[in-house]
């Protein structure tokens, strides 16, 4: 196992911006190549260092992702900065091999029925494909990327509803085994709360030891994001997705809400007396950027329509 | 002291709609009496027992409180429903005791500045003046309504900033000693965090003892109003405020959220596996009405937008 603490270092809140990945799976528009990297950038200067910004899919089919190689190269040039990127096939890893990115991802399903729909796989074909997909990053690059195993459909699914979270463990070790470094267990259609992701936590750690790195990826689908990040906080995880503005909604739920805010989930953290290095004023003007980019697209967040408390205006 | 375990039982979660007070305080139109007799009835057949029904001040100044005797003979009518309503000096205590009321909220301030700002009155005289209105009470009404204090601005005040958490104690104590029966511990301006509200509860029923009932009234000005019922849950808590559609905003963040979302703290607690016999899809119901009674005030929530999981819809 490469030594993923690089990118996740024990002890240190690390909050992912997915929302040039996740945030832009489903808007029908999206920013343009230089409004995402203004976007980047304003992020990044705001104190934000890991970037999700793409999936290695065919062009023709997911014209958001065609500048993917862009967004790695300007974010292999920001000092601390990290990419991450979606590879769901041995063509997308082969092409992510050719770029900087500091990061895999490969989807495995919790539930049977999502996998076989969404990548006609069985879970067990997935867990196969990412031992091979560990082998070919091995033999690609001598600097290899940190290889994740996203775990989707963790607390709930579109198709099964109720989730055994044995299950979840099962494939999470499985996937470990396989050759992923890092798990990002995912509530992709946000039917969990924080009692079961307490829960999930323990039982994760207590499998797979506590040096395992777990990023936890919510969506506000129906509320509960910031009291599931709550909850993975207080039981040790160190490692949350979110998205600016919370953009990136549920293809089973139109018109719901997406990602985390991500905005929300910085100062989450700071009322919790959690270290993010990352200053939430510097955000909201990004927030703009985003909004702009995308006026069609409607922003979520608290924080954006209340500012600051005193509290933290004044510190 | 009364037995408020009569309206609190110890170990059942008592989510008490409060819309119908704090909801109103502060939007520029509010339903007639019938669209709020609707509101109630629909919201009790959904399976709510506790209503926070108005403020028993000048109709003169608050109009939309004017039919607040209407409402609490409406609840004490329906079997095993309880009515709430504030009374912020003797006066209005004087006209409760003509009432049926159930419960009396008076509150007490956290912080000096906004004691003095909201009542011209210090915290020690807030305190004296709970202490006359529990005598009065007891002369005035053989069934005795039970008597909260209600604890503004524990988690952070629009004046002063942050607020020393041992003055939420230590006035929580003195409102205990001063009479009250209950404590109704508020963030009126939504700055608390989770981990304050944990610490919050443990320090209260460490002072207070396990036996004194306590209810936390949260605002999701910045997003962690169900993150903070989680966590209040969590270390105890069993009687929580909400309100239909997150409907009542903060008068120092103009635009911002209100009260926590009812329906969707309902759905936290059911994540939580934790009992509450509310019929979420009656709420749901229930709150067209309220928005049809309201046309122009914004409702929030995550829930309405995204309907209920799959788990529950198939349970």
């Amino acid at each position: 196992m490469m030594d993923a603490r690089r990118l996740f270092p024990v002890d240190q809140v690390v909050l992912r911006e997915v929302g040039l990945r996740d945030g832009l799976q489903l808007t029908r528009h999206y920013p343009t190549t230089q409004q995402k990297l203004d976007w980047l950038s304003r992020e990044y200067r705001a104190g934000v260092r890991h970037f999700e910004v793409g999936s290695f899919l065919p062009s023709t089919r997911f014209p958001q992702f065609a500048d993917l190689r862009v967004l790695i190269d300007a974010t292999s040039r920001l000092d601390g900065a990290y990419s991450t990127a979606l590879t769901l096939n041995e063509r997308g890893v082969a092409d992510a091999l050719e770029t900087q990115v500091d990061e895999m991802i490969f989807v495995v399903s919790a539930t049977e029925s999502h996998s076989m729909a969404n990548t006609r796989r069985s879970r067990a074909e997935a867990i196969e494909m990412l031992a091979r997909i560990d082998a070919q990053r091995r033999a690609g690059r001598s600097d290899l990327p940190v290889l994740t195993a996203g775990i989707a459909m963790s607390f709930g699914c579109s198709l099964e509803g109720e989730v055994n979270p044995r299950d979840v463990i099962d494939i999470s070790e499985r996937a470990i085994k396989a050759g992923a470094d890092v798990l990002a267990i995912a509530d992709t259609v946000g039917f969990g709360g924080p009692a079961q992701v307490a829960w999930m936590v323990r039982e994760l750690r207590r499998a797979l030891g506590d040096d395992q790195p777990i990023a936890m990826h919510f969506h506000d689908t129906r509320g509960l994001a910031l009291a599931n990040c709550a909850a993975a906080l207080d039981n040790g995880i160190r490692v949350l997705d979110g998205c600016l503005g919370g953009l990136g909604g549920c293809p089973f739920a139109p018109g719901a809400t997406g990602n985390t805010v991500f905005e929300d989930m910085v100062f989450l953290c700071k009322t919790m007396g959690l270290q993010t290095n990352i200053d939430i004023d510097g955000l909201l003007a990004a927030r703009k950027v985003v909004a702009a980019s995308m006026p069609d697209e409607p922003l979520h967040g608290a924080l954006a329509r209340a500012g600051l408390p005193k509290v933290l205006e004044d510190a």
